[in-house]
This record gives structure tokens, sequence and C-alpha cells, in this order.
């Protein structure tokens, strides 16, 4: 059986690879435990690149050791830094951008991701973006915070204007309360 | 440039495209103006069958006549019911069954589809689906009634069982106000 909408994550990485093709440039705004960063790498293929950014060492380091036991260290660079700094680090002609927001599973759960840096690394994405390029938002609510960074972040993506910008929003009404879920953005 | 995801009735087709295959029988569960009855028509093949309800002659004439043109009556059964009846006339092993809700384009705009016969139809789409089959609805609320409708079918899917139905809404906050908007739902 071909299940089409599994979990919020892999929904993303099921869209990405939709668009995402060998020489593309991408971004994982929140590297994380580097599951999404390894998933990018494996996309651009071997002339691609992705930038990876992290403000927490630890989730850096893991992220290394993932690529370096996939062999793909060399198509990726980690950034020390906010996300809210992406234009200092990426040159324009992005095709994907990904955000996986809350904290760092296995971390500091007191680390979190807030609408005062994730709307600044959102605008800087939409101005990276090449046409046709897309941002995958995977959202958590079940944090301290989280609720709020949603209704900022929700809020922000309904007034992109149309035609420009196709905003999806992907939930999945019948899990569990605060289940994560699905901001989907395509610059047309 | 791949758009990801255009009209939520283009979105439905894209999606029973990726679960309905040639020999499958498949349900329109409001023939309408028959381009949904049409689509799956392809996607059953030969040795497929689709079973199109609609309470309005007219409607069921248009959907026969855009059959024939494609030489694909043959294998579609045309049925002047409302879709509330579904089980007197489908038998069990469906693979997929879509909803285009509101009124007939183009037709009497106060004919429309109400909760009291769609929830019934689709509690017996339910018992008829295989195992990994999809239910499509495409929802509107611009028209009298639709909200309310909307409404109901919103809270009684929200109430189906996890593990066994994945249910996933999928809408788009930035396009105009009221605009159609597609429930997605799969039996596991």
């Amino acid at each position: 059986m071909v299940r089409l909408f599994p979990q919020a994550v892999t929904l993303a990485h099921k869209l990405l690879g939709e668009v995402v093709s060998a020489g593309d440039t991408a971004v994982d705004a929140t590297a994380g435990n580097g599951h999404d960063t390894l998933y990018l790498a494996r996309l651009v293929g071997e002339g691609g690149r992705v930038y990876a950014f992290d403000v927490q060492i630890p989730a850096l380091e893991g992220t290394a050791r993932r690529l370096e036991e996939a062999g793909l260290v060399d198509r990726v660079r980690l950034i020390h830094d906010g996300h809210e700094q992406m234009e200092q680090y990426v040159p324009p002609g992005v095709r994907a951008v990904m955000f996986n927001l809350g904290y760092l599973p296995g971390g500091d759960h007191r680390v979190i991701t807030v609408p005062e840096s994730t709307l600044p690394a959102l605008e800087q994405s939409f101005r990276l973006l090449l046409p046709g390029g897309v941002i995958t938002i995977v959202i958590y609510t079940g944090h301290p915070g989280g609720s709020e960074e949603a209704s900022q972040i929700e809020q922000a993506m309904a007034a992109l204007p149309q035609p420009e910008w196709d905003v999806v929003r992907i939930d999945f009404p019948n899990r569990r309360h605060r289940s994560p879920y699905l901001l989907f953005l395509q610059k047309l």
C-alpha cells in the first residue's frame, strides 16, 4: 500500500523530491539532528550544494557525523549561526529551503525557534529562492511558545501575494492534538 | 516549472493518479459536469469500472456526452440516484471515491449537496473502500449552506479513528476568501 500522507516531515521530503534535482542549491534552515540536511545532500547530488544552519554546536556535530558516515559532507556547508543571517552566507538561486521548527530532539528543550528570527529567515528565503522554488515549514505547537510562533508564521504566510506565491497548509485533523503539520510555499 | 499545488480539483486528480490503476473500481459520487468521471474512467483503464452518481438528469446527460466523445462510456455506469444510495449499486472493493460538493456549475444553483445525504454517502464509501483506498472531497463554502456542510463534514472526518484512517486537510491560506479546499482520506 502506498501511504500518500505519512508524517509531516516525510511529506516535506516527498514534496522536495519532486522539485530538487542534481546540481541544485538547497538550505536546511534548522539542521538539528541532520536528517533533513542529509536528505537534501542526497537530492542535490555531486554537483549540488547544501547550506545548513544551526545555533547549537551539538546539532552541527551530529549533522557532520551523519554526513560523514554517508560520505556526503563535501557538498554541505555547515554554518554555526542563526538562520536569520542566511543572506550573509547563501547566494541567490536556491531551489528549496527547509524549516523544522521547535527544539532539538534530544537536546536542550529550552532552545527553541522563535518568530523574531524565523520570520526574518523566511523573508530572506523568499529573496534567495528561484522561481518554482519551494519552502517547507514543519510546525510544532506542543512546546511552550510553539502555538505563538505558529500563529505568527501562518499570518505572515497568508499575507503573501497571489499569484506570486502558492501557500498551502496541510494538517491532519484526526491525529492527536498538537500533531506537527506542514506549511508549503512555492514561488511562482 | 512543476507547480505542486494547483487548484483543489487538480490536486485531487493528482493524488488519485498515485493510487488508482488499471482494472480498479472507482466511484464519482457527484458526477456533475463529468470531468471527474472522465478522469476516473481513464485511470481505471479498459478492465476497470466507474460508478457515477447524480440526482440531476442534465448532469448525467452532459457526463454521458463527455464519456462518449472520449470513447469511454462502456466502462462507466451512470446512476440517476442520490449518492446516499451508493451501497445499493456499488459492490465492495472500491479503490477511490470522489466527492465534489456544492452545486452544478452552469446548472440550478439551488440544487446543492447537503450533509444529510453527503455524510451517509461518506459512511457507505468507508465500507466499500479497499485497504489503501482513498476518498477525495473538494469543499466549497461560497454558496448558502456551504459552510454548514463543510463544518459538519470536517467534524465527522476529524473523528475517524487512528491508525485506521489518514485524514488530511489541504487548504490555501493566501487564496481568496472561500476558495475551495480538499479533504483527503486514506483507509490504512
